[in-house]
This record gives C-alpha cells, structure tokens and sequence, in this order.
C-alpha cells in the first residue's frame, strides 16, 4: 500500500497540491498541438494523394483532432506566454475573444471533418479538409510567430 | 485557392511526402504523455481531498486519459529511441511484446476509471485510480529513465 500511495504521489508530481505553473501549462498545449499536427499528417497526405485514401484511417485520425481540439482553450490561461519557449503571441490575451472564437471555428469544422469523413464521399472530404486548414490558418496568421 | 493550397502544405510540413522521422514521433508521444498528466494531475488532487471532487469534471478528465492512452503505441515504431532526448529505454524495443501488453493494461483500467467515474461512486472511483496509477508505475519502472 505504502509502494501505491508513493506511486500515486508520484504521478501526481507537481501539479499535487497546486495549480499547474505556466510552464507545465505551455508545454500541455504544446503536445497537444503536436498530436493534432500528428494526426494531420496523414491526412494531409490522403487529400493531397501522396497516400492512399483509407477511410478507416481517415476517420480515425479525424475524431483524435476533434477530440484534441476541445482541449486547447485551457491551455491559454492569463500569462500562458511567459515561463518557456512558445510561438503563442502577446495578442492572445489582448483579444482573448476573438482568439476564442477562432479556436471554436476550429472546433467545429474539425468536428465536420469527422462527420464528413464518416460519409466517405472524397470530393467532401477533400473540400471540408481545406475549410478546416483554414481555420487553422486563420489563428495561425494572427497569433503564431513564425 | 492558391494561398488555401499554400496553408494546406505548410499546415502538413514535412509529413507531407514521407513518414515521420524519429525526432517528430518521439515528439509526438511525449505530447500525448504531457496531455495525459496534465489532465491526471486534477485527478490525483481530487482523490488525495486537495481538491473538491467534481464529478463533471473527474468524468471529462477519465474520457481524455481513456482516449489519449489509445494513441501512445504508435509512437514506438522500431528505432524510436533516437533522434532525440528521451526517458524510452532500450528495453521496450527488447521486449515489445510485454511493453505493449502493458499499455493494454493501461488502456483497458483507463477505460474502467472513466466508466467507474460515470457511476459517482468516490470509493470505487479511488480505488480504480490507485489501480490505473499501478499501470502506469508497472510500466514506467521498467520501460522509463529516471
């Protein structure tokens, strides 16, 4: 018991007896974005015809990035740009609502993609998959350096 | 439609005509790993009392950890041990067979935690978190530097 209570601590780490510092909280959104970008590759290379379209695989990938999208909002608290190396800009916080609302457009048209790529009709799938690089896009251009 | 074709390659980067190199896949599982903690974290506060419990909350928090536990094997193709910094020891690829085995443990008490949290019952909600937590530790003991 006393090897599970010091396992359960452990695990715990940091984030046992107070909230997660900005670091912690850079790099969660930071892997979270790796895993969408992960996720997208395959994709990207499934529209683009450079891979075989495998609607299984296509599906698959599309459901993580919805799923992973709805969990990107609470990794820009107040101050989430100090602490660490981060492309995320100063203008976030400056317009957290517009910023808001591009992350929700996102949400939303990830989550068509997932819809749509369940149809399995490819000329919409291709379409739907630029509408929602193009969300990205859009948070990309006013809120990313680099 | 040139500057959409433009984002679509940008947004697929160096995935867009080959595999994953290894420094991007090492990448990628410690960004499902850092996600995974992030949303344990709150967890652990919870069933140690140093946060209230909230049911809402532990259920969104279980469905995460659940759902990015079915991610992590596919950042250990062969060779993933180089190419960048990692806690991966050598051993996993030695014995895959029982490293994957252990994150099906993983998977499958993932999944009761989120299933027992949906009951509402805190005893066998803490109860099923020391055993998550068990599969986590059996596999870090063996398969993880540090």
């Amino acid at each position: 018991m006393k090897r599970i209570a010091f396992a359960l601590l452990a695990l715990a780490g940091p984030l046992a007896a107070q909230a997660p510092d900005m670091a912690s909280t850079i790099e969660y959104r930071q892997g979270i974005y790796k895993a969408i970008r992960w996720n997208w590759g395959p994709l990207a290379q499934m529209v683009q015809g450079k891979a075989p379209f495998v609607r299984a695989d296509f599906v698959k990938r599309a459901t993580r990035i919805s799923f992973l999208s709805h969990q990107l909002l609470e990794g820009y608290p107040p101050g989430a740009h100090e602490g660490a190396v981060t492309d995320a800009l100063p203008a976030i916080w400056e317009n957290f609502d517009d910023f808001s609302a591009k992350l929700d457009s996102f949400k939303l048209e990830a989550r068509n993609l997932r819809l749509v790529a369940e149809s399995g009709d490819e000329p919409a799938i291709k379409q739907q998959f630029i509408k929602t690089a193009g969300t990205c896009k859009a948070c990309h251009d006013k809120y990313k350096a680099d």
